[in-house]
């Protein structure tokens, strides 16, 4: 049997932030000498010892994560989302013109082409969609385009787009006091935050997101929910909502974005409560069955039947691309309104680019993050989650993007620079504008 | 947080078989007063503590197994199967007159009626079909006629089908020795039983299959295989397949049916082998894609990936209702031969009722086990799971019934009673003999 702590598992994930991009690398495997298909990862029965992945820490470590993120619910407790009866169409106009376009990539001096960007991404699975229909689709390993993958913080942007619908509904008042809808978090690091804050990830809460420290908060917080198989005499929160009981303060809320993926725990449960339902059902009703979603998805639950709001919805990226055409055409999809237009246009507002945290986001210069959302200067939004989730919604050039990928590295600015000039590229290309 | 332990979970299920249907039974809230939607069972955003269930044994203990048993993914690692992309036609001409239908349970002095019945036996869902269309359909609690539901030991059944396919199709041999296809086993009790021994159960191995014991072999092979949360410290085997590696002889082989759970993992490892595809992917391929079901479904894994071919597959009760149409018709569904004839054919010649124990079976008179099907002396055969689940075929009256349960009591020894003569009394009314 493989034996692999949980600490050796999460440091296999260096920090998301506080890395610069130049920063060392460690050396892995390219994505073709990894691919899960070719190494083997849980075949057979059953699959030889060393070729078995488990919840126990091995499935977070790379090159295993490159099986597991395609393969959650094999793992995990799984609330599902079941497609439409009738999927929506999504036309298909395949292009033969986009693997061979070329970019520099963001610190390189020489241009990569988009093909050759998929693998430098370990990308698992990328559909580019042109004025809603299919221009380019491409999979690898174990994963399909109609095959679900863990979206890890691409997840927050479906919850904060339910809070956007909230508000845009009159159901939920973005100035409200956090815990006045959650009493429960009264005495915590949350008391005296607004609904808006947390949304926007402006509380001031004591929360340290370094993937790379087993001691951490976000690691604790992945063993409160059960991300990992809990060490025996396992005496920590049980569940994520127990978990933000245990979050302390760390100054004034509303001055600055800290990237937190305690807020969306907190906004998974505002929505909840806010909208009356499960938020896996609220994103069944709202999204999968309106909008005509066409294969499985699921959401990882935690010991408590809490699904990971900040993280754990499983899709198929071409499900990942219908909710991004919906935002880019603001709600209308399907021949429906899915979500109103406020809600979009609340996001597509962005937010105050001075309390964004230049030095941290090389990658983003004049972002801001907006109810759960990445938003750029020049109107592209987009939901980003780490190891190189992204669905990338540029309403000028009519493009989105969505993308499932298993990188080595968590933090995203260690994926941008052979990944953003590539979207902004295909846009450019796809608009005439290059 | 509610504490129930795995003793006491296990001991809320008395014993399968070794039970006069006569005994004294433990006494349990009826089927309304135990309605899972009632009771309130994880709603809420987290569920009031006293309202939730976990994957620790209170999943398993009446009333909690009344929401858990049609909730099964959110508590456990599973396998999905997907539905086909277009349904097959079940179509609807549904009857009036059957919940007014009155039969006389065995052993009773008066009769019940149909509708009075469903709740006697604890009924989830129930469908049923004449002449391939639904004429009845009924759901209570948290259950629909379209969502998953556990089938518990009806899952052998679509395992023995698989099994005599391959035969049909000249992949296995029934009397090649199992531990020739499985050497792994070869120092095990299975030693010297063929692939036909295992299929009816014949085998002579050291597995107790007494439900109401915590130090029986059901209950170790349940911690094996991760239906349980494992004690802190456990050592035992980990996974089905490893459980099946520590069975020990005990006796001669060919001798006498009885009911070993064991029989069917080793039967799901060589339908695994023979097929050369993971027991999951060739349900998904032989039947849930040809057969057009309808809804998704699951298949329960152990830690280390293994469905359990034994009792894990969840279902709706309109996708069990296909598959024993299916079977009904030897074969054919859905303009398609699903599987050879001759595979039903091998199921409906039954097996030798003398090795049938039919003091053990008081409500199976006649009958026989052949390839982890039930077999009665009039041609009816039938898939038989825990607590009242059933696919009940009757090709004489063109009949067949899906029905998923969470009767407190696991032996159906107990349930049939209010449920063999009630299939019997629609099967005559709806052919006009009755």
């Amino acid at each position: 049997m493989k034996t692999i702590t949980l600490a050796a598992a999460l440091l296999a994930a260096p920090a998301v932030t506080h890395v610069p991009a130049s920063a060392q690398q460690p050396s892995f495997a390219t994505a073709a000498e990894s691919d899960p298909a070719k190494l083997g990862w849980m075949q057979g029965t059953p699959p030889a010892p060393d070729k078995q992945i488990r919840a126990d820490g091995s499935h977070y470590s790379f090159p295993m994560s490159r099986w597991s993120f395609s393969n959650w619910r094999t793992l995990f407790p799984t609330a599902g989302l079941t497609p439409a009866t009738t999927p929506s169409l999504l036309p298909r106009k395949l292009r033969t013109d986009i693997d061979a376009l070329r970019f520099t990539p963001i610190g390189a001096n020489s241009p990569v082409t988009w093909s050759q960007s998929l693998g430098l991404n370990y990308t698992d699975a990328i559909l580019v969609l042109h004025k809603g229909r299919v221009v380019y689709e491409r999979s690898f390993g174990v994963t399909g385009i109609d095959t679900p993958h863990i979206a890890w913080s691409a997840t927050k942007s479906f919850v904060g787009l339910l809070a956007e619908t909230l508000i845009a509904e009159g159901g939920l008042d973005p100035e409200a006091q956090a815990t006045s809808l959650i009493p429960e978090l009264a005495q915590t690091g949350f008391a005296g935050a607004t609904v808006r804050q947390v949304m926007d990830m402006t509380t001031a809460i004591a929360f340290d997101e370094t993937y790379g420290d087993p001691t951490s908060d976000i690691s604790r917080h992945a063993l409160a929910g059960g991300m990992f198989t809990r060490p025996p005499g396992y005496k920590g929160p049980d569940g994520f909502l127990a978990f933000l009981a245990t979050i302390g303060a760390n100054g004034t809320h509303g001055e600055a974005f800290t990237y937190r993926t305690a807020n969306t725990d907190l906004l998974g449960w505002i929505v909840a409560r806010a909208g009356g339902k499960p938020l896996a059902q609220q994103m069944q009703e709202r999204f999968w069955t309106p909008m005509g979603m066409a294969h499985p998805a699921s959401f990882h639950l935690d010991p408590v039947g809490t699904p990971f709001a900040g993280g754990g919805l499983n899709a198929s990226v071409e499900d990942l691309a219908r909710f991004g055409e919906m935002v880019r055409l603001n709600g209308s999809f399907n021949g429906r309104q899915i979500v109103p237009a406020a809600a979009i246009a609340g996001i597509r507002a962005g937010a105050d680019p001075s309390k964004f945290p230049a030095k941290t986001y090389t990658t983003l210069p004049g972002w801001a993050y907006r109810s759960n959302w990445w938003v750029a200067p020049d109107g592209v939004i987009s939901a980003r989650g780490v190891h190189g989730q992204a669905i990338w919604i540029d309403p000028r050039a009519e493009v989105v993007i969505a993308r499932v990928a298993s990188h080595p590295i968590a933090g995203n600015v260690h994926i941008d620079p052979t990944s953003l000039p590539a979207y902004r590229a295909v846009a450019d290309h796809l608009a005439g504008t290059r």
